[in-house]
């Protein structure tokens, strides 16, 4: 085995570079930028790490390309079709299970405890014991179980949940009670307390957060999206809010980001708004998944978290 | 082994009663009422359950009181010492760790995701990204290590943190990962991203949480009580939070509840109150508690959850 050369292209490109260098890899160079523009490599540059959105803009000019280490989980602007897919693309969707199950639950938790509630009768003064609801016995519904939805499988079962999970196929993670498949959307929503988005973006996703699987919901469930904005159809979604066709929404991501200051869902009422910040990458976690898989590719082992360019994760 | 005879003490003794009742426990006579002053017995009157409270106005005029199921976790007003302590009492501590640990950590995670920031940032229409923290890593020190402790341990193990214990001198749960007795209270509190109570109120408790305490926190911590309010230092603990000498506080019991309307807990920054809110009794739960002691006494098994009315928990 010769030697490879790497280039880091990432908006953290000094952490990466700093985290990569400290574990001194085997016959490894690396050159590192901020700036797809500015980016320079040798003939032997064979890896490239970093954000699919700047990756994808050097990918073509890249002549002996064999691996792509993507700094995010959703991998949508190298899926193009105008773009080579002659290599080998795996993201890091390993490493946003924690930080996803601790979006999720506050919220979860927030809304059984009434907690934005108790705040406002606090600032009035004001004695509130109205009892609190509780997780336990309560049924959430995942949309997509791969490793971020394991993980709030997971959680959800150590709060005592019931867990349904809607996959495309798979029916691997334990923590799962009840699986349901394709057509069986309506009957997957029915009776949820809470419906949760995982889901990556590709064409059997967009929009299938829709009017008919809003409708299915019972009136007191909230839908969280942690997926992609794409998933949504956020129309029918602020319409159902607005009538109070469900309880409440929780969004991480939308259509367009950041949300526009006119649109629709600042304007609704029980919706939350985090700004894109449910699971950002952590560069120690994140370098860590680019070492272990070159680890693997030096001794020829199959690369984790692989992406299937035709299935799009 | 003959008849027994219970009597049912309770604001909820119609729920308990009919809970009771529909399990059939054998060899069992019922009596039930809310007011202690109605409460009539026949003379083979051996088990009371109820509210300490209420149980604590009829105990000395029982004359064949044999067992006492408390259906809350604190029984203070049965341990006065002018009372009889001729019977077995036993608590319901053994049902609250559930809704514990859903209290504890939705405040635990909305400081960390800082969820109060982010709606104020969205009722303004302001997109926010600032990066959340996470538990992972951080180190919570919980003062008592009983069931409620064990659950919240448990939970924190599930998000990834230190877990240190402070009791009397029990080391027995395994989610603790270092534990501290005695007079080692400010190296237990040294370093604690998160500081909870959980502590009975007993003469070795009372005020354990004062300005030497606070003082030994980092400026990072927050404090919660879901112990007793007789735990605290009232006073030290609003200088603290007043002098940002620790971070926030979480508060579910007070010295006087309801908290009064002048109290200046009410009034200093980075605290919540949540009216002693934290777990309710479920009186599903209670009854099952007292209908598993009732098997157990049939059997001659030794009760679940005894009180020694000595140590006082």
């Amino acid at each position: 085995m010769g030697m490879h050369e790497l280039l880091i292209l990432s908006r953290h490109a000094t952490a990466y570079l700093n985290l990569i260098r400290a574990a001194d890899p085997p016959d490894l160079r690396i050159t590192a930028t901020s700036d797809p523009e500015a980016a320079v490599w040798g003939p032997d540059c064979d890896i490239v790490f970093g954000e699919p959105s700047l990756v994808s803009r050097v990918i073509m000019r890249i002549a002996g390309l064999r691996w792509v280490q993507s700094t995010w989980a959703g991998v949508e602007p190298l899926l193009d079709p105008g773009l080579r897919r002659d290599y080998v693309l795996t993201n890091a969707r390993g490493v946003f299970g924690g930080l996803m199950s601790e979006y999720v639950f506050v919220y979860l938790l927030a809304h059984e405890r009434r907690i934005f509630q108790r705040h406002a009768m606090q600032a009035a003064c004001q004695w509130d014991n109205t009892p609190p609801g509780t997780l336990r016995g309560k049924t959430i519904g995942l949309m997509g179980v791969g490793s971020i939805g394991a993980g709030l499988a997971r959680t959800a079962r150590h709060f005592g949940m019931t867990v349904r999970g809607y996959t495309r196929s798979s029916e691997t993670c334990k923590d799962v009670d009840v699986y349901y498949h394709g057509s069986e959307l309506t009957a997957f929503a029915a009776d949820l307390d809470y419906l949760v988005n995982v889901l990556p973006n590709t064409a059997d996703t967009r929009c299938i957060v829709d009017a008919p699987l809003l409708a299915a919901l019972p009136q007191r469930a909230v839908f969280v999206n942690v997926g992609r904005g794409s998933a949504v159809d956020e129309a029918a979604l602020a319409g159902a809010l607005r009538a109070g066709k469900i309880a409440g929404a929780v969004l991480d991501v939308f259509h367009d980001e950041p949300l526009p200051p006119g649109h629709v869902l600042w304007h609704v009422p029980n919706v939350r708004i985090t700004s894109h910040t449910a699971a950002p990458s952590v560069p120690e976690d994140i370098a860590g998944v680019f070492l272990e898989n070159y680890r693997r590719l030096l001794k020829g082992d199959e690369l984790n978290c692989r992406v299937d360019f035709e299935r799009g994760y």
